[in-house]
């Protein structure tokens, strides 16, 4: 916790916090071929994990990130004032208790934060790979995570956790490898993109492409179409909260700093000035082709058009899933996450659905929520026993 | 009606339908001061009238258009194939009925279809104004319509009427011009946008600003930041629509041309290339400046704020107003709607509120809709005797 400019060894973590963490890199040196039929010579996974992997290698909770997350969802890297993503939930004593669970979380396949996608060298020309890089799905990202946790030696899952983009690849987790996967816990996510979301990502990948700093893809990696994606980002954070939460946040009020006659276009109302401190934040962050690549994954994933149906698609699954749904999640919508608790239910499935009453939009899975605690609590903590017949 | 390359004159119009119509100019010479306290030594604005004035002079309707709209709201231009964009409501026989109703309508002042407007000649440099033109408000737009009327000798309004800013236009006559406007009939409109609705107008002016070609507002009348305005115009697209219809128009299917791999980032699914075509259209009729001015128009409208509460906002209205909110409106939601319907009951005025069952989103003002269309007429029908205190 401690990231003073201290001679003094780091304090020991806060009571209920992991403390200091590090991320590693797992090179993958086997060719991996994905969905497109494209393929590489090796990739990179980057991640971290926290807990410890028991004897029976069976206590490992995997977290799936979001479009614009990242591999640190908990405990503190030295010197930052924040944790990762996801430190409400993670930890000794929370919700996914890392004094039981193993628990692991990677960049993405296509990501731009040390594992290997779109900005990443291309080994043939020693330039950023740009648009050549191969298209991604979010099996694609499910398999290489697979990979990694058989390099940790993990025997199988004890739950797979995600919201959002995370929750497509938990429910892909529990197709694609049903024997591995236990538990599948879903949130704020769907079976696949209404023409609203997949509508909103083209716009923004357009203010990427139409950016002419774009250069089809090519461009160094301190450069590259800052503005497209500052625009991109500005949209997309609107869709992640409600016209609730933002009425709530900001309202219609006014920046100090603002003309009173409430002339020009500088910065006059606060949401203005929150949302370009958006857009500018992730310029720093994030990857412009990235972007480009894991909204195309998640427009293109669609179990029931990959299966036939939503109930054929969840056929294999054998573990137990649950769906959490927001009221206020307009993205994507309370609904899409019924459905698909409904269709696994349908296709035999052990499956539950629950609703929180938030007005917190589509992040909702990301904040501060003591209900939420407790359902992911009391789902892992559902014995095995209850769970036995997974194996059969 | 008749757009053929023949000789013969044209044909008279179909039944119910209004025929060529012509825009005119009208040029007012006189100083105009906004609302910000800059002065025009004056201005045009660019207008359309249906039907007959009577010899008493007060059976005017006026529309009042919406962000992208214009004055030409209903019969054919010589050569186009589409009528005006309200020629569904408007007409002989129709909901506004032409035999009856002198109706009018104007392109807004510092809109670009005619009227004055940032892309109008600046005479003290001979080149457009950018953003040099004046700040304009919804009450500016309203004094010049009413400028406009005068010069037409309209002695009072039997309605004014207009859907989302066209509302808020609406709105602002029955406060500003008590005596002269005896029927308001706003939809889809609100007395001032939530955060959400500045945050999607602010990420458009972000992207026509941050557009190189942009300039600062400075730009050849043929250039101008085209790839920001498309972004801006497509984003607020969706926000037009809805889920539902969006779902029901396109859902996820792909266009026929689309690489079946899902590969690639040109257009795949058919939402997309809607979305792009709504965009390339909207740069070849409208200006980035006028869409930066009439944004923050819509922002800037408060009308609570302006007069301490909505309530006092409607103390001076003298005529009876209809408010129609749309179920699927998520951009001015029907909360919105009926919260101004009753501030003006709160308020001691004749108010009504009715809420249509669409799925068709903010844009269902617009939409074929006999439902809408009888509460329309309804209203415009009911007799003088009715509202005759209005004069008291």
């Amino acid at each position: 916790m401690s990231a003073e400019p201290s001679p003094a060894p780091p304090a020991a973590p806060a009571a209920g916090e992991i403390g200091l963490v590090e991320a590693r890199d797992f090179h993958c040196r086997l060719p991996f071929t994905f969905d497109s039929g494209q393929t590489l010579p090796g990739f990179t996974l980057r991640y971290e994990t926290y807990g410890e992997l028991n004897p029976t290698r069976d206590n490992t909770v995997l977290i799936c990130h979001a479009l614009s997350g990242d591999h640190h969802c908990a405990g503190m890297h030295a010197g930052d004032r924040k944790p990762g993503w996801w430190n409400n939930l993670i930890g000794p004593g929370k919700a996914v208790d890392t004094r039981r669970f193993f628990v692991v979380c990677a960049n993405v396949l296509g990501g731009c934060v040390g594992s290997t996608g779109p900005s990443s060298p291309n080994p043939e020309t020693g330039h950023p790979y740009g648009v050549a890089f191969p298209f991604v799905t979010i099996r694609d990202m499910v398999r290489s995570q697979k990979l990694l946790l058989e390099h940790l030696g993990v025997a199988s899952l004890a739950a797979v956790i995600g919201g959002s983009m995370g929750g497509m690849q938990v429910l892909q987790w529990g197709i694609e490898y049903p024997h591995f996967t236990k538990r599948m816990l879903a949130m704020a996510t769907t079976g696949r993109e209404s023409a609203q979301a997949i509508a909103f990502n083209e716009v923004g990948r357009q203010a990427i492409m139409q950016d002419p700093a774009w250069n089809r893809g090519d461009y160094p990696r301190e450069g590259g179409p800052r503005v497209g994606l500052a625009i991109a980002r500005m949209m997309a954070h609107i869709t992640y909260l409600s016209d609730a939460s933002m009425d709530r946040k900001f309202g219609r009020r006014k920046k100090d700093t603002a003309d009173r006659s409430g002339n020009g276009f500088d910065v006059q109302f606060e949401v203005e000035s929150y949302l370009r401190h958006q857009g500018q934040s992730f310029i720093n962050r994030f990857d412009a082709n990235s972007y480009l690549y894991i909204t195309r994954a998640l427009d293109q994933f669609d179990l029931a058009a990959a299966y036939g149906s939503l109930e054929q698609a969840f056929a294999p699954v054998l573990g137990e899933t649950l769906v959490l749904g927001f009221t206020s999640d307009w993205l994507f919508p309370p609904e899409q996450n019924r459905a698909v608790a409904l269709a696994l239910l349908r296709a035999g499935k052990r499956a539950s659905y629950a609703e929180l009453d938030t007005d917190l939009g589509h992040d909702s899975f990301l904040l501060e929520s003591p209900e939420l605690y407790d359902l992911v609590r009391g789902f892992l903590q559902r014995s095995e026993k209850q769970v036995s017949d997974f194996s059969i």
